[in-house]
């Protein structure tokens, strides 16, 4: 795509557009040693004479976009604004090592605030073994912004890209999906006083962990042949894999993983549970293929690692799109997960 | 500092504050790869099996902070934001490679704007190497948000922190200063008709070229003991060298090397040109000491790289505290650079 009506503004583009632009831009060919530039969860650059790759991910979250005050306290904006870079490494199936933290804040911003961020950050880099090793401070003039670059590394042979997705597949995903959509529902809607015993929906949206291990051991093995994680809803980021593998995918509704919480609150508030679950976001939860050959491997890998259930979700197929299989029968789905740039 | 105040804010803080906050904070002891961490002009990272460490920085520009569309065009910005990161990698001796891009934008901006800001920013990646390997596009609610993290890498050997002075070491700077802080009055007081012939104040703004070929030069032949690049004046700057190794410096005003046109215009709008050159900023040239019985070779050396004059402008010394030699006498020079969050 390249743009030639200047008065196009980048909301009538979409953000598929403004990353086509930029890529379109980048004239000069990639160097043989960038393994994988735009287009998968974290860039791959192949450093000659090292025996590992390095994977590269950067992420930015704006006050007013991304969250607000009433969605994220400052402590659960340090961890999650880690958490979603996390989450991007161990899509590739490495492990995270290094962070840069740039922040942009009003100066009129308490101190007790970025003390907060700080905890949250640190407790989640602890977790997980990150070093914060740089980054920059500056004044911002209204919204408080975040970017993380995250440095990883994995073996060459144990990185799994999006691209590697095999008709007859089947489709794979760790833990339940939507509690955090649902978490961000009653955390924007506010009712006194607030149903209680929901609170495991309000930290899936808040503080994500993203299933480190599981991509790990997944890249090890070698049974995965391709792997996202879900940050803009499973509808779009299968998409993302069936576009970069060249097929298209069917989903059994029965089998997406759910919470029961996430399916009492639904029926609480009157909402589907499956569009929370297909279509919500933020879950930053795996979402991988592997031969059906290898289905009782993938239970058993899996079931080692405590505390992250996988659940078999549908089957790549040939035909293009991403299908649903209901009682009903099958639907196409569009991509309605979070779509940024859209009007 | 551990901050106690709660109700203090990040104002009254200061970036030196901010940093040592966010430093402090980071509880865990920093692992053994990590050679440098924040407090350099990029982190050291020494991959365990790779011959060359990793060098990274990150630096973010906002809108109404660092620039506006009456001082940087599109395609300024494009470059400028490049050329900042670039800067920071040649001030350690080292080579930069591939740059990852996040862009927080208006959905209203036009699309011409993205166009343009690529335009200078290939422009610069082209001429200096750089792959463009990934990044990050978000909605931003009021400014434009650019944040570029630049990694490169140096053998181990070739490294110039900043903390390598030593007592009795000649100090060197490379290329004019000053001419970016003129440039940048030009801009932000346009007069009619715009004075003619400052092209070049307004272009060492705009579209600064960091001595790449003299940082690694000087990397490479061991000849620098320390090495900052000039981004917030060369007194504030040339205070991060000397505290960090424990010494101070005297500058020589008649040393400072200051363009023609920068005293032209200084002259004619009755402002100091050494103020410009000592605390205007923005020069991305490159300040180094080195021992006095390498002046010959450093002449030589640099001689050799076209377009980089470098001038001798002054001494490292015991005595704490950055100084000015002037015919009036020494005076001690306030940190009156650019300050992050300075009220």
């Amino acid at each position: 795509m390249k743009a030639t009506a200047n008065n196009k503004t980048l909301d009538d583009f979409g953000e598929a557009g403004i990353i086509q632009l930029i890529q379109g831009n980048v004239s000069q060919k990639l160097p043989p040693y960038v393994k994988k530039g735009i287009g998968d969860d974290c860039a791959v650059l192949a450093e000659a004479g090292w025996d590992k790759t390095l994977l590269v991910t950067t992420d930015t979250m704006i006050e007013g976009i991304h969250f607000t005050d009433q969605t994220l306290s400052p402590e659960a904006l340090g961890w999650k604004a880690l958490a979603v870079n996390i989450s991007d490494i161990a899509a590739m199936g490495g492990t995270p090592r290094t962070a840069f933290l740039s922040i942009g804040i009003k100066p009129e911003t308490e101190v007790s605030f970025l003390e907060s961020f700080m905890a949250g950050f640190n407790t989640l880099a602890e977790k997980t073994g990150i070093a914060l090793a740089g980054g920059d401070t500056v004044e911002s003039p209204t919204s408080a912004i975040i970017t993380i670059t995250l440095l990883g590394d994995c073996l060459p042979e144990h990185v799994v890209y999006r691209s590697g997705a095999r008709v007859g597949d089947d489709l794979w995903v760790t833990g339940p999906l939507g509690d955090a959509a649902a978490g961000l529902f009653l955390l924007q809607n506010k009712q006194a006083p607030p149903p209680s015993g929901y609170e495991s929906l309000v930290r899936a949206h808040q503080e994500p962990m993203p299933p480190l291990d599981v991509g790990k051991a997944l890249g090890e093995s070698g049974l995965a042949h391709a792997m996202i994680d879900i940050s803009d809803g499973i509808a779009k980021d299968l998409g993302h894999i069936c576009e970069q593998s060249g097929t298209g995918a069917l989903l059994q509704a029965t089998s997406i993983p759910m919470s029961d919480k996430l399916q009492r609150l639904a029926a609480e508030v009157e909402k589907s549970p499956l569009d929370w679950a297909l279509h919500g976001g933020e879950d930053y939860e795996l979402l991988f293929t592997a031969s059906s050959a290898d289905e009782e491997k993938i239970v058993t890998l899996t079931s080692k690692i405590s505390g992250t259930p996988v659940a078999k979700i549908g089957t790549i197929i040939h035909e293009d799109g991403i299908w649903l299989e209901t009682e009903k029968g099958k639907e196409r789905l569009g991509s309605g997960g979070y779509v940024h740039f859209s009007s």
